[in-house]
Parts: C-alpha cells; sequence; structure tokens
C-alpha cells in the first residue's frame, strides 16, 4: 500500500501511446499514457473509459463533436462511442477502465498493446 | 458526454467530508470532497477506494503506519483495511470507488452522508 506520484512515473517512459499500469482497484486500472499526434478511431464495446488531463492539452474527437480537454480536466467516454485522441503536442494523461480495455479497442493494428508494463 | 473541470466543481461547495458525484463509469463513482480535521476511523468490506489529491495535502493514518499524500499523488486503500483521513489544512480530494461506497464505511455517525449530490 504505497501512494504514487504522477509526475515521478511519467518521468520513467517517454513513448507516446503505450498506456502504463499504475494501480488496480476494483476489477478497474488506473494507467498512464502519454499521447502525442493523431490516434485511430476506435470503440469499447464494453467498457467505459475516462481521460484525466494530467499535463497539457489535448482533443478528443467524436463523429459528430470535438471536445477541447485541458489539464485538470477529465472526460468519460461511454461504452460502444467511437473516438479519436488527438495532440497537437505531448499530453500527459491519467485513464481509469476496466482491466479488460484493450488501449486501441475493436481496431487492432500497429498501435494495439496487448500487454501492458505494470509501473 | 461534457469534460468535468476539476476546479470549476470545487467551487461549488465549501463543506468538508461530503462527497460530490462528478462522474460515472463501469459501475464506479468518481467524487470531489473537501477534508479538514481529522476524519473516523472505517473500513469498507467490498470496495477499495482511490484517493488523488487535487490541491493541498493530508495524511492516511492506518493502525500500523501513515502515509502522507501531496498534490498530483494517489493512494488505494484496500477493502477491508481500516483507514483514517486527518488534514491539518483543507485539501481538495478526488475519489474514484464503487458506486456502493458509503463514506464512513463500517462505522455509521454523524458524518455519515447515506446520499450524496451530483454536481
Amino acid at each position: 500500500m504505497n501512494k504514487i506520484n504522477l509526475a515521478e512515473k511519467l518521468s520513467l517512459f517517454q513513448d507516446h501511446w503505450n498506456p502504463r499500469i499504475v494501480g488496480e482497484l476494483n476489477g478497474q486500472h488506473v494507467k498512464l499514457v502519454k499521447f502525442k499526434g493523431e490516434f485511430v478511431w476506435h470503440k469499447h464495446d464494453h467498457e467505459d473509459e475516462l481521460f484525466y488531463v494530467v499535463q497539457g492539452s489535448f482533443n478528443m474527437e467524436f463523429q459528430d463533436k470535438t471536445v477541447a480537454l485541458s489539464e485538470g480536466e477529465f472526460l468519460i467516454v461511454p461504452r460502444g462511442v467511437e473516438h479519436r485522441p488527438v495532440a497537437e503536442k505531448e499530453v500527459s494523461v491519467m485513464l481509469f477502465e476496466p482491466c479488460t480495455t484493450l488501449n486501441t479497442g475493436d481496431t487492432k493494428g500497429e498501435l494495439t498493446k496487448e500487454s501492458l508494463e505494470t509501473i
């Protein structure tokens, strides 16, 4: 039962679109990830996802709108809703989602991370 | 599907030990709460709880140790573990926990909040 310092954990990796697990509770994972550039359009059929901006900003694109997120803000993307994160500059994000969640959802490809590192 | 700005939501209430619901996903609630002073010793038999410090600092006391938490840090308290948050000065905290979680766990009393406001 140790505390987690987000800045310290974020200093341990530099790559983009590769979430790290930093906590687990009630069948959910807490993850940290850095975004830069455009991700792939995807959805999660069975998982809602929370995106909390730790540092920086990014846009969450939906088919009918875009939500701009800055530091200290979060967005919950409900299951089944197609979305695509786009970050003009690097952004650090905390995710809260079920342990079963695959980063690219139903769009498997080069960016898919089948197994995640715990840091 | 709207974003949540933590500072904006925190400006909407001033009282202590009275969590507000600001999000729901996968059977979990995201809550914001302000602590000041000493809470009651309690545990949750069926829920793990995450405490993330948005602003300020506080101590989480356990029977055998104390964990000091500052801004940008979180702690997961596993189910069944007795704990007591103590804040010398006011601190703003984000909670992730199952929707079934009662703030005072197995120690019902004056500080118990049976129903929470969504803001």
